[in-house]
């Protein structure tokens, strides 16, 4: 009997090239791959709610995976867990039906972009935020995410690869910036991103928190559907996918 | 004319074999040494508040130094920073007067010690928590916790070392728990700590924690003066030297 087994996984993606598998690097998807094939016997192929890059973190990633094991399915968790490294954890998992797709069934994903906003550069958060020293105006920055929420065609906010993309469109259902002492977090929760959306979505209100643009030109970018129009790209390690929701 | 510079330091312990000099490995006092005598050019020997234990961080760690140096006090953070491996930083450099020891003037020091509370080991948080599994009743180790407040012989809280201690009297002015979802932070501010104090306090209130003895033990404990009646030392990563007190 096939099951499909949903997992629920928390990783530190530092030392990995992103979540899918690659043939020169390692990724997390091999790593949880030879894990569970080590465990069912079977040679197993875990489905991604989505690629995250290298050096990009989750606390919520979701994957599925069909097998004919007869391992319990919430006892897959701990077993799968025995045989990770120590930077890569199942939190959950549970049997779905088999006609659930993590990726197609996703219905949106909540990212958190983290900026150490102070003069020296991080040391303990080193792998895990952005730091950027000049100091930011934060309520501008909240003013200008708020201008991200609803549907849009997020041209001038992703970053063209070897794939085609059908549309640009996306619905972003939550966006907010809040700090607390020298850290800003970025909150964004939408139908979907396209490749380096959120990290352009920041490095833009960056531009919005150094008074280099205002809150409103958010908007006009948005319209102008031109990546020229947006600010850079922030690096990977101040992302973390938080949840993935269905 | 010599001044004398004191230092406000971050650092990030998991490579490291503590603050202390040692002869056969690295330390954070010795790469601060080394960093500032490749500025100066003078031989430099900085003067800690404390000595941290392998693996232990620090947000505000305190040390100072005497130099001939004509680099301006303010300057020399960035001077340093420039210097240092990326575990290590300073958070600010200024002038104080000659006799100031950061150790001997220390009036006091906070400590915050962090617990991951479930049931799968921690990735992302994995050299800055430590992990307890079993739930955890937060409102009796709050409870507890206040047992601690006030001046006390601290023989029940301490691992004797080499060096004698004249006294175990300690007060801690300010002691508490709180959690905020599975983190549970355990800070405390006193006068002075023992070796390994806070691991061992903590070590104790997780036996709170899981029901194993009452809030109200920790007064017979540290009236006991002995340290098998203690719970045990726990692992250095959850530690944090926060701030230290002049």
């Amino acid at each position: 009997m096939k099951k499909n087994i949903k997992l629920t996984i928390e990783y530190d993606g530092t030392n990995y090239s992103g979540w899918q598998r690659q043939k020169h690097s390692i990724t997390i998807q091999q790593k949880l791959e030879e894990a569970i094939s080590s465990i069912t016997g079977e040679y197993c192929e875990v489905i991604g709610s989505s690629r995250t890059d290298a050096g990009v973190h989750a606390r919520g990633f979701v994957g599925n995976f069909i097998t004919k094991s007869n391992v319990p399915p919430a006892k897959f968790k701990y077993a799968i867990n025995s045989k990770l490294p120590k930077d890569i954890v199942i939190r959950s998992s549970e049997e779905v039906p088999l006609e659930f797709h993590s990726r197609f069934d996703s219905k949106g994903k909540k990212y958190i972009y983290t900026v150490l906003n102070r003069e020296e550069p991080p040391t303990i958060q080193r792998n895990y935020v952005y730091h950027f020293s000049k100091k930011l105006d934060v309520n501008s920055m909240r003013q200008g995410s708020k201008f991200f929420i609803g549907a849009h065609e997020f041209d001038s906010f992703y970053k063209k690869s070897g794939s085609t993309v059908k549309s640009t469109l996306r619905t972003i259902y939550y966006c907010d910036v809040e700090a607390e002492n020298d850290l800003i977090q970025f909150t964004v929760i939408g139908s979907g991103f396209l490749y380096n959306m959120v990290r352009i979505m920041v490095g833009t209100l960056i531009e919005v928190g150094i008074g280099k643009i205002e809150p409103r030109d958010i908007e006009k970018i948005l319209l102008a559907k031109n990546r020229e129009k947006a600010g850079k790209s922030l690096p990977p390690q101040g992302l973390c996918l938080h949840e993935v929701l269905y």
